[in-house]
């Protein structure tokens, strides 16, 4: 029986943090991990997908910048070189991530890790046929694509036909036409590659909007460019099946079909609490989500669940923070996790980003809110740097209190500018304080302050 | 004579602005403009030189992206063409500002404007042979490129040799051999964008580093990577006169020159309050630049200085501020005007941001502070994006109150990025609250997170 004072059970985002700063706060770590270190983020997801949305905008800007007085010939991309350079990239980040836990002492164990019970020693993890127990136990054990019970989807993905964000990251030959099933954040990053890299592709989504929860203005004016851009939107439409070559689907009750040689299956994910012991410890989940309270606490005292084992916003730096919540209540730092001020980002041309409330989850709740929406325009730089954008940014104010509650944004940039927008709304600053802060000129930023003063 | 309550003199951000808000708090506002609403900033400044900077980018992006998959041929970038655009966005944006004057009923006089004394309508100016009176007075008359009495300099600004940052931007033939004399921001914008298409510049600077206050770690980056992509820097080098062909200068006291076939003088700019008939007011000015309060009025009761006038801190968006700040006094609101948290920013690639104190600079001051440093490597997206990159990000910190008091990056999007980090510094946040916020992931201003974590 190896002994620590904090095991962590999954080394993503959310568990190699919680290893990091528990270690850091002199706590004896062991980090389970039964696949790669750094987890779906940094080798399956975020990051990849930025590596190669990066190489397309390259591609992007050597083809299409003659209004910019720039011109080239013979402009290529290589799939295979940018799948390459995406690997690289992987593989220096996992391997700072080793360094990280290393540094800091954490004993890093590479085995699938199972949940046995409870011991004298703590909660008990068996993996590579060793145990590990752990005074508290830190649950991070991610997620895995939803792939729902469709006639020829699970054969598809076995014979490789169909892909999930795992898959498709790899992928080093290019499809003739891809089609995308599931229009949120996954499928419209990859669908965005794919297209700017000249694939034609289509997205099958079953709401009549695209980008999940994105404000509806934002995820419009996203539709209306990846039209532009010549993306295949099939819209309030239901995949019925996978078939050889093809996805069917029901179109306002008629049957349809797409023909595709490479399909990715991006409707969700889901907790990846199976089989990982959680019924030897009692641990209470919600349709297959740990369920945790604002200490980041299960059911069972000294048992945390982080990142996207609880399911709440299954993003990395949810699980950041939620990992830092969890070691400052092992640390017993005052610590709490709010939920309010959680930006999100979709890095789409345009990208998109978004914090808080928007006007519809915002009266949803009550608050009597009013919305302001400065165009882009404004901005001297976008206008310098972008010709025809449509980009803006919405404001959602809480009258009573005169705060920012929400800020979605679609434009350039917008992705490093909406953290100052989520500061804004986690320190509940009045509108007025706001206006008093300099924005640098000219920046696309400015945007924001544009808005406010429409308030 | 016509009267006004509020009486503008200069119509670029700092005027505009003024107006603009005058107007809105019910006021009955003349603005007074010699040359071209917009002023420096949007006519021969921050702008224009914005969009010759991105065009560059795009160029560079076409002729070195084979790393990230991406090849061209025949690249080419079409300089009279990237002119021609620039002027089309500084027209875009002038008219926009001729738009909100109208909109707002400003009334505004395109005429040079002297001051001519008080009467019992107020503050009169004259301006294309007519009167205008005004209550108030808000002197907004920007600034003018120093141009120091060296031989041949003058000479050489009348024959078109030796230019401005007012000529150079509307130059549509490349020199063969560009020589910037002042290493500060406006010479290092410039001399980037000429650089990265294909100009061979030399840069004479009289101090031993760039980018003047720029924080010295930075700067010495930013040297770093100039030099590496041919710049040819002449530090501790003092200009001593300027020949037929050539700038002659002195380096540890022996003469040398340097041949050129057209020349940037860039060394500073001087408020132009010049020939505006201060003296009939009795303004008070010190190195020609106007003395101003915390309200920004000056000596006379009624009659404020912002922007460059005032020569303090010589940015279009310090002029902005200043304008709210005059026009809430006029307006009766508290308002005040803080220089703590005034971000700068050097477009160059990489990019300089930077807010606040270095640590120089507060030690200066009395303060107890420590600096921590994190390598932009730290950043996935950084990593994804930009291949052998030495950002980073350097905060300083005052032990004492345990705030943050300055942030210097340098780095990809820190333009962006940078308005953030002033926040923090503006509303005086400790660091353990700011810890607590969710940065999206992956960003590069994540970095600022690592940063803030090193504390």
């Amino acid at each position: 029986m190896v002994k620590s004072e904090v095991l962590v059970l999954g080394g993503g985002p959310g568990g190699y943090l919680a290893a990091e700063r528990a270690a850091q706060g002199g706590k004896k770590v062991t980090l389970i991990e039964k696949r790669a270190l750094g987890g779906t983020c940094l080798n399956e997801g975020c990051i990849p997908s930025k590596a190669l949305l990066n190489s397309a905008k390259l591609y992007e800007h050597a083809k299409d910048s003659a209004v910019f007085g720039v011109t080239a010939e013979n402009v290529k991309i290589d799939h295979s070189k940018v799948i390459d350079r995406k690997d690289k990239v992987v593989k220096t980040l996992v391997s700072g991530v080793g360094m990280t836990m290393k540094a800091n002492g954490v004993q890093v164990v590479m085995a699938e890790g199972v949940i046995k019970g409870k011991s004298g020693d703590g909660f008990v993890v068996e993996a590579g046929g060793e145990e590990y127990a752990g005074e508290k136990l830190i649950i991070a054990c991610g997620s895995v694509p939803v792939v729902p019970p469709l006639p020829g989807l699970r054969e598809g993905i076995e014979r490789g036909y169909v892909l999930t964000n795992r898959e498709i990251l790899d992928k080093k030959d290019l499809p003739k036409h891809l089609v995308v099933i599931g229009g949120g954040v996954i499928g419209l990053e990859m669908a965005s590659y794919y297209s700017m890299i000249g694939v034609p592709v289509t997205i099958i989504e079953m709401l009549d909007k695209i980008a999940g929860p994105t404000e509806k203005e934002v995820s419009a004016v996203l539709l209306k460019e990846y039209k532009k851009r010549g993306i295949d939107f099939k819209l309030s439409c239901k995949v019925t099946s996978v078939g050889e070559d093809c996805v069917n689907f029901e179109e306002n009750g008629e049957a349809k079909s797409v023909k595709a040689d490479a399909v990715l299956c991006s409707i969700g994910r889901r907790a990846a609490t199976q089989g990982i012991g959680l019924e030897n410890l009692g641990v209470y989940t919600e349709r297959g989500a740990i369920v945790t309270d604002s200490h980041m606490l299960t059911n069972i005292p000294n048992v945390y669940a982080i990142g996207d084992a609880n399911g709440k916003i299954m993003l990395a730096h949810t699980a950041y923070r939620e990992a830092e919540v969890a070691v400052n209540h092992i640390l017993g730092k005052k610590d709490i996790m709010r939920y309010s001020a959680i930006p999100s980002v979709i890095y789409t041309n345009p990208e998109v980003a978004s914090v808080g409330e928007t006007e519809e989850s915002a009266k949803a709740k009550g608050m009597e809110v009013k919305t302001v929406k400065a165009s882009m325009k404004m901005s001297g730089r976008y206008l310098a740097e972008v010709e025809k954008g449509d980009g803006f940014c919405k404001l959602v104010i809480d009258t009573k209190k005169n705060r920012l509650v929400g800020c979605h944004m679609i434009g350039s940039y917008v992705s490093e500018m909406i953290y100052g927008a989520a500061l804004m709304i986690e320190r509940e600053m009045p509108v007025d304080d706001i206006k008093e802060l300099v924005f640098p000129h000219p920046t696309v930023a400015e945007v924001i302050r544009e808005a406010l003063f429409m308030v």
